[in-house]
């Protein structure tokens, strides 16, 4: 018969001081526990052959049923990004998920600086779900925490952790494509800043696959590269609808860019479609709110949600994980803001 | 001189266990602490005279620096309200400001059991921020926490509570005697659920004063009640554009509500303002997402989070707070949705 693996509450017993004592203790954490104690803890430790496991069956006792989840923050806002529905509905959509299951979760703005991840860090959260991407240091410091990770939306190599993303470079190929069977050649982008490895660089390369699939060579005029918002989309708008430069069509990498774009195209009285077709990325609950309806690039932000959810909660229930990488389809919604051009 | 007050890091120096320990024998918190511990821990409570005090001076060694915050569920969506950017509004900023004062947050839906309130509050949060109104039971419930709580949005006389709203009988006041300044006489209203004592009864309130004082009487098929979402202001707009009942103006006493009703007058061809003025409440992002833009409520959403995080942060650490009731104020916001009725 095989010897069941000392718990925390083990040691907690044998002690006889609570778990939280004894988790301070492994951890490292703070807390007023006399050295009298941490010597004791750590003589338990040592006699019960105790091993640090950060699955639900040995934590058991231990476990906060908090998530982390950081969110990226602009320096321009200085805020969440919950401006930006994509983000609104994806947080709602996992909050509930995570609530269904008995969790609760910590939301913060993504951290500047190494402090601030220790800030979040510090409640002894059982997982971490990060969206977008961010310095290197700033993953090497959430490993050091040795709990499970789900990046949504990175493009990573690294074997610590879990990845749940679209192919975002199939939707950027998928939007373009759309456009140029409807004809249309000149087909301007406005997106983020393309960093190496981000999601608009993956969107920016399938805008670019598909032109090459048509024999049209990238025109850098056409390309409105700054950042993600409703802010960016006006502003780009109002430079289109001066350069004159027979952009007939645009691809909008998010529906919070074309919601800007197209109050901007609205004042220089360009009609959307007839003058200018617009296609977006995301399918929020803005192109429902836009004249015309918005065709976009769905890529079901609940399911990315849920998906993203039930993941850690399968690790923590230590559920196999089939694949560490799960890319999530996307589709085509056409609505009326695009024409054909003759 | 008088004796320092005992603290729960002084009952812990003296039993040689950690402040945790304590801080769950005094609440009754689960955890494994041993009879023994727990006897030795109510000893020094005695022999210390410690008393209960949640301000931060006293319990600094105890303070999670995690602050919960509930925000409504309707069982229509049964996900958080985020959809609505009043709230991802009023988060993001909430958190930005919290997170500059050391603290994170925990956001939750609304419960709909009691059970809930535990898993929200069995994190040991430093306070909590309520937005919305509930059951009686579920205030009672929070009350015996024995935390600080700041209702967001709530008309209550419970002197345990902190309060921070508007004068939403004025807003709605303002908004319909806009309309009527306009020369606007068959007025409607888009709402959510008049319960007593909510915000929807307080601005519909308003709506009837401001009529009243131009001698209309309130025609209740001008009333238009359900929730506060796109899908009911999209769904009341429909009704509308087919009864034909002389309507020509709408009080939508949320952007969110506007939003909808546009499309539904764009989709039956009723042209905004020309054909159908339309005020809005809130003043969110949604307000430029319109076309034409629309006139409406400015409650400064964030100013309210700002000040919701801030009082909870004074209160925290033992500042005197003047008024546990804190009224902001609201202003019009002319755009381009209403024109004179001629």
């Amino acid at each position: 018969m095989s010897k069941k693996k000392a718990t925390i509450k083990d040691i907690a017993l044998k002690v006889g001081v609570s778990a939280t004592t004894v988790s301070n203790v492994i951890n490292k954490k703070g807390g007023r526990v006399s050295k009298e104690i941490i010597d004791k803890v750590n003589d338990a430790i040592k006699e019960l052959d105790y091993k640090k496991n950060y699955s639900a069956q040995s934590l058991v006792i231990n476990k906060s049923n908090l998530i982390g989840v950081v969110i990226p923050q602009t320096e321009q806002t200085r805020e969440l990004l919950l401006y930006n529905p994509f983000y609104s509905e994806f947080i709602s959509a996992l909050e509930y998920e995570f609530r269904q299951n008995g969790y609760n979760i910590i939301v913060s703005g993504s951290p500047k600086d190494e402090n601030n991840i220790n800030n979040l860090l510090r409640w002894n959260v059982d997982g971490v779900i990060i969206l977008g991407i961010y310095e290197e240091a700033f993953y090497e410091n959430i490993k050091k925490m040795d709990i499970p990770v789900v990046l949504v939306d990175t493009y990573t190599n690294d074997e610590y952790f879990y990845n749940i993303r679209i192919d975002d470079e199939y939707g950027g190929y998928l939007a373009t494509k759309y456009l140029l069977e409807k004809g249309h050649r000149n087909i301007g982008i406005i997106t983020g800043i393309l960093k190496k490895n981000g999601v608009a660089e993956k969107k920016y390369n399938g805008y670019k696959k598909a032109l090459e699939e048509y024999g049209i060579s990238i025109n850098e005029e056409f390309i409105y590269e700054k950042s993600v918002d409703y802010e960016w989309g006006y502003e780009a708008g109002n430079i289109i609808a001066k350069q004159k430069n027979h952009i007939t069509a645009i691809f909008a990498t998010a529906d919070i860019i074309a919601s800007g774009l197209f109050i901007a195209l609205f004042e220089n009285n360009i009609i959307v479609p007839q003058q200018m077709s617009v296609i977006g990325f995301d399918n929020t609950f803005l192109g429902k709110l836009t004249i015309p309806s918005l065709t976009t690039i769905n890529q079901n932000i609940r399911n990315k949600a849920v998906i993203s959810a039930k993941t850690m909660v399968d690790i923590l229930n230590n559920k196999q994980i089939k694949n560490k990488t799960n890319i999530l389809s996307v589709d085509l919604i056409e609505r009326n803001s695009v024409i054909k051009n003759i």
